[in-house]
């Protein structure tokens, strides 16, 4: 079942802090993607459904800079396969002391519709990535070819990136602080819980600013609360 | 005895560098908080004492998410209770997977006019703490909630600090470069002694930007301090 | 025999990737240097020959403030001995608890004509030297005198950096995302390869931009070479 | 409530990996002190309540080697006030270049009943320590002085050790393999637990020395769960 | 093509060290497992080929432990669905914090004639595991059960392990230093070799034992290689 | 000034702890090589003068398996020109995922008679290392050949290992626990002390066995000076 248009878009507004708290409700403490950062601190908000790619170490007989030529390799089909509003999320098993992409594969991922690109890894040509209006997230920059390190091996099998499982569709979320990974059956319910606690977190940083203690206010006790519902209910009815 | 209006504000002008190599004068090697940098490059100085909060690794049974209904948990008890003036140094052993604290409590932190915060764990919601003109260190960007890895524990026992001792009370000085603790009873003499520092490598980067060699002028001959006692000299009496 | 005016422009427009590549072809892997990166990300490109200053644990009967006093100190010897257009390579064994240089001393290598720094330590005052227009390269900042951990050693004999071996003389280029070591009897043909290799990949991503796949494109398969040599013989009439 | 007779016996025969497993049904996913090692394979079994000392970062003046004439300084209060049965647990915040005891303080706590030592830091003497007829378990043997880098704050508060939080009186327990935490609370019903669990796993090892499969064996199926219960009651009653 | 009994016995008696030596005159750089150690000095050496089972990060919802109830788990299918003589290699991602299997386990595997077990994660029970007389390499003894933080995912696929990749099939080699990864398809050539750089070796280590340089004897100049040729027909005359 | 007999003698029976306490006296806290323990645990304690050889990362043209041919190479070079008495200590920037000497080398190293090795990086054939009866000090076994990482470059030059500072003639003293560095100049004053420590330390371990307290007793008050001061005069009678 695709991702609704609802949740694409609520994904695209909340904060990946409030969906661990939304995620650690339901029991899940591994959800935010460690040591991977966004390329850029203000790209557009990334959401899209796993599509992965596993690189295992690489061995010199296999892995020469020939093995491109070859366009069944899996790293290049990975970024022709890759289905629109997808999000390439590879694992490099927390390795960068090479790339896991560069310039030119990001460049035609985001040609091709996909939704970002998140490796554990390093990214090379990264200051030109960054500029790229795309998400991408990486561990750091890295101008060695993945090759010295990497080979590619399968598309679209479970793996981990930066600790966390990634299951292909899972639904990922970044903004400019990370990514966090929602498993494809939360991701509706997720959504909407989520886009409901942003909001309250956005009036209680209101109510902060205007000189508010904490106390009381967040989490909210039973006044609070009531006096929230009806300011959600004074702004809804307004939009009507 | 509190901190001299003088010293706070020279603390303001000051930089890390110069307080380290006047407190190693002193004896003291280790008093720059390691892996801890700023959320932003611009923020005005940190300048306060020292208003500790201990985590420890938190247990499944003690911090299920409701514990913040309990107004005295002691990080909320910790944000309420601070005085003016003051900076939130928080101990999270090093931990950056976790957040130590988000947006609503940094920003009820400057409006209750605490000086600023230091922690050698995580901030979430970093991007929004990073634009508040407010001085905040971190060690990274971390969205997931405190709870996961983290119980608080105590308020202002002593703790350590990205390896750095922090008594309550010690002054706290911060800058683009990062953060320096110095102990409370020398606060007054560093202040002073720094403020000459500062301004002697003030004047020596100008020389060097002249095309000066640095041998003879950092550290000085007998030939620059004179030139530079008679520099100080003018400037101070061109103010009178 | 020096760095030939050609390829020291040549080095200046080509990336770090690119040059990683052209080295792996010639069985070389290990030319980035690693967990170093630019202090300011638009800095100039940095092209020189590595000068080299070797640090190792410094002790503290040997180390007080006073050595500084010692104008032949292998720090400060290596800033005012350093020839123009050659980059300062410092080993610090990786450790950047404390500084490796500080502002002055950077200046000074930038009025002295020196062509960049790079270390893997860290630098002190690095908020003042990423505002230079100078090309320099660190771990972090680290406000903490180099005495505290480091002993300057020796100038200009082989070390490590970020795990790389630098034999002065090797050719150090850097761009926005880090630093390649080539050694020096390499230096002519790699600048030659690796403008190219730059062109080519230039023209590459004009195409992707165009919506073109990169099957076939890159690596080129025949046709794709013919395309691009005809650009090629085209662009250089235009020129003539 | 003291730990009962039946439980302490009970723990010197289980094991801490049939703990983790108890622990991990009730929820509790973080019980087994990370990277710390028993300073010989042969130790009696470790059993007995927590006694905690806590560590922060030491300091040049608040820590000179006069510190230990100080009858009362905690380290020293810790050897001499520990209950006999109890185990002296210390955060050393990981950082084992130091040492956190040496041999005569592990012989004096050995002199006066306490169960054993486990510090996530280093031990000095480690040798003659590993000799001693007593458990002990450290990080890795470590020479200097603790007041190199530690400084011994308070008694018996909560602390993590090797990232599990230990709060006074929870049951410490270890064998050949580490040490695991057990919330005092639960101490009773998780030694019930362990000691079924560990007679069943005891069984299975000798079917599977037999040449069974662990399938249907291990977990048990039904067959197998009667089969057990056979040989269960039939050991029992040959007790009789 | 199976591995030949020839090379099989040849590689008991070769050391990883020496094998290290002929796979990087090959090319080969990166052979060595890192990190993995055996769980006791004095086993039997381990030698067959690689059947693997991967692990990636656990999520809460799928790892419960009843997973194990179904027989399909992938690690239970490995331990009974491994041939005889093949090694198995597990990828942890490194992860030591927990098992990836435990003492039942690997017994299973013994009985069931597997060659031995090589993880770069934990192993529980791991006192008993070193005293099965049977090869067993790892990380670090790590009692935790596995599904704390890995999931296992697939069966004899290629993975990488402490760093290197492995192969199904590719032969397994340890020794007491530790284990090293030979490609199929050079199994018998390097056998070959390895044996007679290991006899050349032996031969060495006497000479020097009764006091000769190794300048000129290792390696062997060409006096010594005559020398050491005639010793090697004496000594195959001998035989015969 | 050549290292007297009475202080080789006394180092031999002193412990790397005490060493380090009395180091502290004088103001060196940084003594203890870190990260660096005994091959075995049994081996004669370690004394001699420091003879140093220094590694940089080795590159791929300048360190083929052919190098070892060059009688001069420094490696080589080192284990045949090393005096006898002295320890050869090796800076391997902490690098031991290969090997920096094997057994061949440390066996002629013995036979020479060299009185010891210390490597921060690894050693290959450690097994067989471990039983000669000679002192030798790694970071862990490590089976690949030091070429794939190491360029041996220069010899008896001031290095690090494990973070400490050392000059050669330095003293390395090694016992079951680890190494320390003294300064040649303090070498004897520091056996004087530390023979009289250890004295004083094995008199109150047999006191603290009898039962007694350490308070009063470590460090001693006066009273416990006297009655110590008392032993010690009666022992000293007691050999005349």
């Amino acid at each position: 079942m695709p991702l609704s248009d609802f949740a694409r878009e609520a994904y695209k507004s909340v904060s990946t802090a409030t969906l661990t708290t939304i995620m650690m409700k339901r029991g899940f403490r591994n959800v935010f993607i460690q040591k991977v950062v966004p390329t850029a601190p203000d790209h557009p908000p990334l959401v899209g459904e796993a599509f992965t790619l596993r690189y295992i170490p690489s061995r010199e007989d296999l892995d020469p800079l020939s093995v491109f030529q070859d366009q069944s390799h899996p790293q290049r089909a990975a970024v022709e396969q890759i289905p629109p509003g997808h999000v390439l999320v590879m694992d490099c098993r927390g390795d960068s002391t090479v790339a896991s992409a560069g310039s030119i594969l990001v460049t035609r991922l985001m040609m091709r519709g996909a939704a970002g690109v998140v490796t554990d890894g390093g990214l090379r040509d990264s200051p030109e990535i960054a500029k790229l209006p795309f998400p991408t997230y990486f561990q750091c920059m890295s101008a060695p070819t993945n090759l010295i390190k990497h080979h590619a091996l399968d598309i679209n099998n479970p793996i981990g990136c930066g600790g966390v499982p990634v299951y292909p569709g899972d639904i990922i979320v970044g903004d400019g602080e990370g990514v966090v990974v929602i498993p494809a059956h939360l991701a509706e319910e997720v959504a909407v819980e989520a886009l409901a606690q942003d909001r309250f977190e956005g009036w209680v940083t209101e109510r902060v600013k205007e000189g508010r203690s904490i106390l009381g206010l967040y989490p909210p006790d039973a006044a609070t609360k009531a006096e929230y519902d009806a300011w959600v209910a004074s702004q809804d009815s307004a939009k009507h």
